[in-house]
């Protein structure tokens, strides 16, 4: 079968979330993807989980989430070495991508200004916190962070309490999916000029142009965002979007939608007063309160068939396990999964996007720290012999199932 | 300068947010966008505003924020006439690009098959709510919904209330990242193999992916996603990951960090009991509760200092128009502006990602509608004499400033 990236070779330094799914979503598209671990312990994200329990009794759910279609060897990086090793394995690469903190792979020889000297082609991305320079270049980047110095903590959760995180991360994914946008741009260009070129990505930009709708209206309309007090999905939206509770304790969410067809299918011609703009606004939480009470009549089933009927935007609000057995979830096929030596038959979200003629696959597990070690460097050309010696040396480390 | 996707001509048919989105992340790296609208009032967004409020009396933020660098030409997409000026400007373009719902555009004759059969070089990108099959293939399909449907909302807000969906747009984005992934590997294929392609990009299947480590934990591990009662930040994290308040009423995040530096930072040794995994996931609203009660002993800045100097992972937790003038932010030139010929100076997020050798640029503001109609067909090589007719009879409108 076609794949849309065969034959793009990366150099894949990253650990954790940003830099990983980026190189998945790549290695989803068919390119050839080597993920350089730290020799022994390999990416930190191996050593991190959900509710302190391990898929396998071992394997960390985030890591097996975003490494799968890759490659693992593991090195010394500070080894002379498998310096040179990795150069002459930069000659036939097309892309590197590292976020580690600014500065410090560039200190053990692994900058843009080293790649490209041995291969001018070279595309460099580099995914940090807060960029490469500038006062926070030095502080630790992280997805809920950012999500709070951007402004989607503030806009979240209840006014007349402390604002709360989206419960999933975010900023990683869209600073991934910024790199992914960045590379895959150089590499057109690439075709057209045979030039190479250095990306920088950050979390913080990432996010802040995420929310580019929010800060178009905070900026330019002279009015600050506000939590509501009630269920109001958005502290810049009249009521009714928000998420409404039903008789049996489920939850409907109900999005921007004629005012008067709510409360028609909800058989509540009280609310007529509330039908204009200004007022669902300004009265929001009252109206909010008072749709609310209204849903809470009718069983989750109920209140949606209505709804749907008069073309409410509206949905079940689900849980993960859910949401996993949702019958359109379902009917798409994004619930799959791969075998994996140690973590068993791992059920793992398919690749999202659907190309007519060169399909995204998942065609690996995530791989053990440094599982392919040998067989990548006897592609690259190199011999038993060194690479027993490296071996030896402690400069790589091979777990094979 | 270089542009990265210069000479690549798309043809969007979208609006609202994820084609938008898509679209002017292309045109960022310097693709010839064509926003094709509906003669007179065109895209639908041009509509929607928060607080009740336009930019400039008329113009809306979230129509602003996400259609810079396009020119638009607003066409009556139901007469032949238009259709056979389509389909000629169709025969030298890329990349069709469209997120109505399902079948709607087909229905007018500019479905996938309707271009291939004039261009086969042709990549055609639909968007949707949930995929162009199944069983929600009719469905209205919005971002709060999405969030609701594929799990966020569950996991975001406090155990003891109902939840909250995060106060951003979220599976919009995600999707319009998901095009803009597609397109480009498609490009980039076609580069090497002269073939175009169908992608489909739907907000349900990018926002699973996007949760692809919950996915994971929650379908592996046997556990399902508590919200919980406190602040932490994410319903299958330990203490102290969550948002903490200080002495003068503002909030700090505070992320994954050796729990022993935190409180030794904080000087409160009464906390080392807790310091195990399995106890600060366990007893996390407890923890969070005596932490939250010693960080607001402390006043932002200070806190913030002592935490950093100790490389705790922890930010400030800002509002939009605070974080517009956050020291890093303004270092990084991510606020901007443009000249609008209504809006006036409009101050926008800046492009993200940055590329040494291809930057991406604003060069246009955000269009009127049909603002640039006799220019383009103009450029495809039609008559004065056919555009006067097409105004003429109503089938193109122009609105210039």
């Amino acid at each position: 079968m076609n794949k849309a990236l065969e034959g793009v070779r990366i150099l894949d330094f990253s650990h954790l979330l940003q830099g990983p799914l980026a190189t998945q979503m790549l290695g989803d598209m068919g390119a050839d993807v080597v993920k350089i671990e730290r020799a022994g312990s390999g990416d930190m994200f191996r050593g991190m989980t959900f509710f302190a329990k391990w898929v396998g009794g071992s394997e960390s759910p985030n890591f097996l989430a975003w490494n799968r279609n890759k490659r693992s060897i593991a090195f010394n990086l500070k080894s002379r070495k498998v310096h040179a090793i990795i150069m002459e394995m930069a000659k036939s690469a097309d892309v590197v991508v590292q976020n580690f903190r600014p500065g410090v792979l560039a200190k053990l020889g692994y900058g843009y200004d080293d790649f490209k000297a041995v291969n001018p082609r070279i595309i460099y991305c580099s995914g940090s916190g807060y960029g490469e320079e500038g006062p926070y270049v030095d502080r630790p980047g992280q997805d809920m962070l950012i999500q709070g110095l951007a402004g989607v903590v503030a806009n979240t959760g209840r006014g007349d309490q402390a604002p709360v995180p989206a419960g999933a991360g975010l900023a990683d994914q869209i600073g991934a999916m910024n790199m992914v946008y960045g590379i895959l741009s150089a590499l057109f260009w690439r075709e057209k000029t045979g030039k190479g070129q250095k990306i920088e990505v950050n979390l913080l930009a990432g996010m802040l142009a995420h929310l580019n709708q929010e800060y178009v209206a905070v900026l330019n309309l002279g009015e600050d965002f506000v939590r509501p007090n009630s269920g109001i999905g958005h502290p810049g939206m009249q009521a009714p979007f928000g998420i409404y509770e039903t008789a049996d304790k489920g939850y409907v969410s109900i999005a921007m939608s004629p005012f008067k067809t709510l409360y028609t299918v909800l058989e509540a011609p009280q609310l007529a007063p509330y039908d204009d703009l200004e007022t669902l606004f300004s009265k929001r939480d009252e109206v909010f309160d008072k749709v609310n009470a209204e849903t809470r009549k009718f069983g989750t089933a109920d209140l949606l068939a209505r709804l749907l009927a008069a073309d409410i935007w509206c949905a079940e609000v689900k849980d993960i396990r859910r949401a996993a057995q949702d019958p359109q979830v379902t009917h798409m096929g994004m619930i799959t999964s791969y075998d994996h030596p140690r973590g068993g038959n791992v059920k793992v979200v398919a690749p999202a996007v659907r190309m007519s003629e060169t399909p995204a696959r998942i065609e690996r597990p995530a791989p053990l720290v440094g599982q392919h070690g040998r067989e990548i460097l006897a592609e690259f050309g190199f011999s038993s012999a060194e690479i027993a010696a490296l071996e030896a040396a402690g400069d790589m480390t091979v777990d094979e199932a």
